[in-house]
């Protein structure tokens, strides 16, 4: 791994990576279209002559393909993560996520580069009837856009290792939190105590059961499996990671610890039924067996990463400008 | 169900299902861009004055949505069915199959139209660990564009179906054999023997094994299974049923039938390993148990599915012209 070509660059996750492979010494090319992604979050990144940023849409195939050239590894992050909106937009998840996917395994073919990691998510499961839930759960049926074009994404990567030899690995997240953090509970729940800190409105019953990483640990997987190249060894050249913690918590679970550290007390108002939103998953908690098993393991706590979320946007109210809807 | 609205209409399954629909006195929209449809299998349809024929492709929204008009069912069976050619063209599995099932969803929505059955796959069980496979097998690998492009096709029903109150019938078929069949191993051994009745090239070596329903049989449950409306009770509006037959044949089998019906015997020479192509199943044998328990059964065995097709091909030689690859 010597040059690594970056989707979703100028993101939460994206940008946190290359400026962990950055510190690493490998080579890294950012590649974002700046749909979400925030020029602020590669900054430090574009200080090192070791990265190269570089600005495009995945459904562009002509200019990513140049764009990859040179490289021997993808991480592909990009994708539209505006989960909560997949029906008001139906074309976006297909075109983001599903043919963009398409695009970056296409751009790697004509540059002859074999090795992808990709964001999935655990949302895939749907209404997973085993939880905790293993990457052989059932055969699962899904319930949003959003998970659909993830398991497209999936299922695209893994022909292509199939049948091109590629080496692939999957990484089903559960939600991720920490610094750079610009969608999501934490994220909403936070605007709204910034302008009123004595009423919070809650979308469902605040019942619903939610896992969290941090994404410091999340990346420590990504490297640590990469590196390993577990899935020469694997059958098809593909691998399969649930990425989460052990724990979970509910939603209020989260607002109580929110609120502790910003020293609030509001009114709770809930909203709605048992489900967030219409193909929201009431409870996503994923079985980490087998990324466990090849030595990683996360070092904070949900509780920690709620925390580290809420001081970093206290530090960066900046982002609340920005992702007005 | 008073009109339905048929992809692939000028197919091989698309139209026999066209002819099965008028004979029950339903009106039929039948849609083709006739790329492997073919004129006369719609020849019949188009006596009917309940049948209108509109020729168009699925990757024209526009087009799709003002054809599908004042239907109130769909039934999608285009497809890009060139399986073992995928790698030579990625980009038509996920044009033709991916994207063309997210149109239909589209103009069925502009339309106002809901029940929706869709003609998937058994190999997008992948290389299967339990056999026969039921629907809720362990989460698979894709190993085939053809399978990854199908299981794209099923999340988005899927999702549409929660979504958008959508009523959905996926059937995941096995290789289905009978009258205008025009493709698979009864078609390419059929035109070699034609050429030359005395040798018979086999890809693979001959022990494969395959499951395979007769197209009336195959048609006779989507009809029995929509008529029932089981999705409308079904958790999140969408049912996915195995569609097969309780027994399996190898390859060789298949061959000594078709032999004996046209009373060659040629000298097999058998090519390659194991698979007879880079993302062949090797043995896709369903568990038909949910469907069979709706009622449905099939009424023709694999040998007497094979020799009907034997002797459609041979009173319809015309159709090796058409389909020069």
């Amino acid at each position: 791994m010597n040059c690594v070509f970056v989707t979703g660059a100028a993101g939460f996750i994206g940008s946190s990576l290359c400026d962990r492979l950055l510190k690493s010494g490998i080579k890294v090319v950012g590649w974002d279209n700046f749909s979400t992604g925030q020029t602020e979050f590669v900054v430090k990144a574009k200080e090192e002559p070791s990265f190269e940023l570089k600005r495009g849409d995945n459904l562009d195939l002509g200019l990513l393909a140049s764009a990859m050239k040179g490289c021997d590894t993808v991480f592909h992050l990009a994708a539209n993560a505006d989960v909560r909106f997949g029906l008001e937009h139906p074309s976006k998840d297909l075109q983001q996520n599903t043919i963009a996917t398409f695009n970056v395994l296409e751009a790697m073919r004509a540059n002859g580069i074999r090795k992808i990691a990709f964001a999935s998510t655990g949302s895939v499961y749907g209404e997973a009837q085993v939880i905790p839930t293993p990457e052989d759960a059932p055969f699962p049926i899904q319930t949003s856009l959003y998970a659909a074009s993830k398991v497209a994404g999936e299922a695209l990567i893994q022909a292509y290792c199939e049948g091109f030899g590629f080496e692939g690995y999957i990484f089903r997240f559960v939600s991720i939190l920490g610094e750079r953090y610009t969608h999501g509970h934490v994220f909403d729940f936070y605007k709204q105590l910034m302008d009123d800190p004595a009423r919070l409105r809650v979308l469902g019953d605040g019942t619903q059961k939610k896992s969290y990483l941090y994404v410091q640990d999340c990346l420590s997987a990504l490297l640590h499996v990469i590196k390993a190249e577990t899935a020469k060894a694997a059958p098809h050249g593909c691998e399969v990671y649930n990425l989460g913690i052990n724990e979970y918590c509910m939603v209020t679970d989260s607002i109580s610890w929110i609120c502790a550290r910003l020293g609030v007390s509001p009114k709770l108002e809930f909203v709605g039924g048992r489900q967030g939103w219409v193909g929201d998953n009431p409870f996503i908690f994923l079985d980490t067996a087998k990324i466990r098993a090849t030595g990683w393991q996360p070092e904070l706590t949900i509780r920690q990463a709620v925390e580290r979320t809420v001081d970093w946007l206290r530090e960066n109210e900046w982002v609340f400008q920005r992702r007005a809807r």
